[in-house]
């Protein structure tokens, strides 16, 4: 346990709530595939997710179960609070297998040795991570399980967030403001998107005086010039022009727990209407955490950003933010609570958000956000950074 | 098409290659998930893997369909080489939507739309990002067509490159020999963990005097110390002590194509033992490399280690490389041919492979590998690096 990131306590703590849901879904056994999940339920923290490897709850046992590769099953006794018995792996033929051999025919027998091949089985149809082959050889090999669809149970439960997991958030805050300090310092005319990049990736797992960074569960997203229409597109070779307007987006990380922070940035003079978008975008996101208090719902706070954005006559149909905190690649993004119309999920204290409202037009983007936490009273921005539009 | 890694016609040749395969299954639609098979047949490239999308090929058509979110639309634009009706966007509140609306409903609609909704389709069941949600929903708004499990159907097709390929796998030898060198330099006793992972992702982003680098589909691994028997764990805040093996596994990566390396130091004098264990890892290595040829087996190759092996009585059962190339988080691995007992697949010129070969034992493990090319008459290892056991 020499790795692990939390106190024992925790991690039961953490199980008692996901069996509470498990009971109300009349669930006798939870199969987690996710990543973030099988490490709050576990501990376990390793790069080994391009393989079948999952934890398995059982109402009748206080450990979960870690189930993966013979070759990671050190890993899981460095990370996890697991006793020995409850880590099993599988032998290598069955990774990215020739033979009619699958990780989750070694699941099925897991799953068997704990008693509940023929139980109400939850399973997280729609997490990374865990395929469409996952699930039809699970049915295929436990015939009399029956199935329920679990997405998002053990999310749901990470939401509100402790002490611990909000010092590590902190802590990744405390990153994203170096991170991006480095990034806005490179960005230059003349140089390449990938310079700017590199010193931030530095800055992300250098760290602080402290403490190192984790890599974070997406990479930096740098769109610049008339890719700032393109949110998603990583950099390249491109120098960075006169002109150019980059967006940066990105998020320190410790112990798994992310911090994401986006500025905007213009190469030379930016021009009045790049300078208007960027105070209206501002303005909207300083309503927005005005609004979040315990008790406002998901979609009031994004309709204090609409309403804002409204007074300048722009419409805008994304949501503009959602709940955060503990991640693996793809995403550090919890998939649960969104700031956006319909979502009435009531926000209470120790829930995290990343707020990253954006204006984009055809010619080009403006985008700013906050990483927050509601407290008792309001919100908690967890970077100090400047809010404005910056200049290179 | 202004940021396209490859001209049109390479592009076509792939089509026209997935679509032989295509025949050969009698499959008159693919669709395809995994983002590496999507940007080989259409060129997109953005880190949007987090949300549901994919590339539709159908056999009457001469261009795929990318598919996917709103806000990608124009990044699908910008990366691949198809004409605007071929990039189809869903709304954004198909994301993580609360709503019972989910991405492949959309997915649906353009498989109608293209004529295939009572054909026969092949399904990526074991790729990532392709979840057990996808399927389910697929087959209940397409219940007139018939879903074949097609993965790695076009894993297979990328198995040999071309020389644009192998020119990108070059620029990622070069930016894997500088990161390496990087790293070696910063283990040093003392220093944190954290801090040679941040040299090390400094010099793979950064890249040459030519050329910067993309993000590696696998973070740098760097396990030291007791935790070398752990191959995939990450950096944490220790620092290296007097004594510490430590492996250094990294890739260069350009336009997403990957040249893998690995070497061991030791902090401090190594004892006896590590010597000897390194050189036997050297001598199989290269026992290896001079087995491949075309026309030999991958098992052929794993039998020239295995044998250099058991001369010293050590046996291993993991397999010792993979074909790979092209890829994002979390595997740069195609999941096709493998240096493993039992893999019959004959090699051909200009297939390549990561061989990375090590000696795990309980008190520390030893690790080298080499990414080469099957040439002609032999194999071309892509990095110039010492193929030795270093010191800090």
């Amino acid at each position: 346990m020499s790795r692990a990131a939390f106190d024992r306590s925790e991690y039961e703590r953490r199980i008692a709530r996901t069996k509470e849901r498990m009971r109300e879904r009349e669930l006798d056994a939870l199969v987690v595939a996710d990543p973030a999940n099988m490490n709050y339920l576990s501990g376990y923290d390793g790069w080994s997710f391009y393989v079948h490897q999952a934890v398995v709850v059982t109402l009748d046992r206080d450990q979960p179960v870690w189930v993966g590769r013979g070759q990671d099953a050190n890993g899981a006794r460095a990370t996890t609070w697991l006793d020995e018995e409850n880590v099993r792996a599988y032998s290598d033929d069955h990774v990215h297998s020739p033979y009619d051999l699958h990780p989750t025919d070694f699941f099925a027998e897991v799953l068997s040795d704990l008693d509940v091949a023929e139980a109400r089985i939850g399973l997280e149809m729609d997490a990374y991570y865990f395929t469409a082959k996952s699930y039809t050889r699970l049915r295929k090999n436990l015939p009399d399980a029956e199935f329920e669809d679990a997405t998002l149970l053990v999310n749901w439960v990470r939401v509100t967030k402790s002490e611990r997991e909000l010092e590590y958030m902190r802590q990744a805050a405390r990153i994203s403001e170096r991170a991006m300090r480095a990034g806005l310092d490179a960005v230059e005319e003349g140089v390449p998107e990938y310079e700017a990049a590199a010193e931030i990736y530095y800055a992300l797992v250098d760290g602080t005086d402290e403490y190192g960074g984790d890599y974070p569960s997406i990479v930096p997203l740098m769109p610049s010039g008339d890719h700032t229409g393109t949110p998603h597109l990583t950099w390249t070779d491109r120098p960075f022009e006169r002109g150019d307007p980059v967006i940066v987006e990105l998020s320190g990380c410790r112990h798994r727990y992310h911090s994401p922070l986006a500025r905007t940035t213009f190469v030379g003079d930016p021009p009045a209407e790049m300078e208007r978008r960027a105070e209206i975008v501002v303005e909207g996101l300083n309503a927005a955490l005005d609004a979040a208090e315990p008790g406002v719902t998901c979609e009031a706070v994004e309709r204090a950003w609409r309403e804002t954005i409204s007074k300048y006559d722009i419409e805008k149909e994304e949501r503009i933010g959602y709940s955060m905190g503990l991640g693996y690649p793809p995403d550090w993004g919890e998939h649960t609570a969104s700031l956006r119309p319909g979502d009435e999920t009531v926000l209470e204290p120790n829930m995290t958000f990343h707020a990253i409202p954006g204006l984009w037009f055809d010619d080009f983007g403006v985008e700013l956000s906050e990483t927050f936490r509601v407290t008792e009273t309001g919100a908690e921005v967890l970077a100090d950074f400047p809010r404005e539009l910056f200049t290179a």
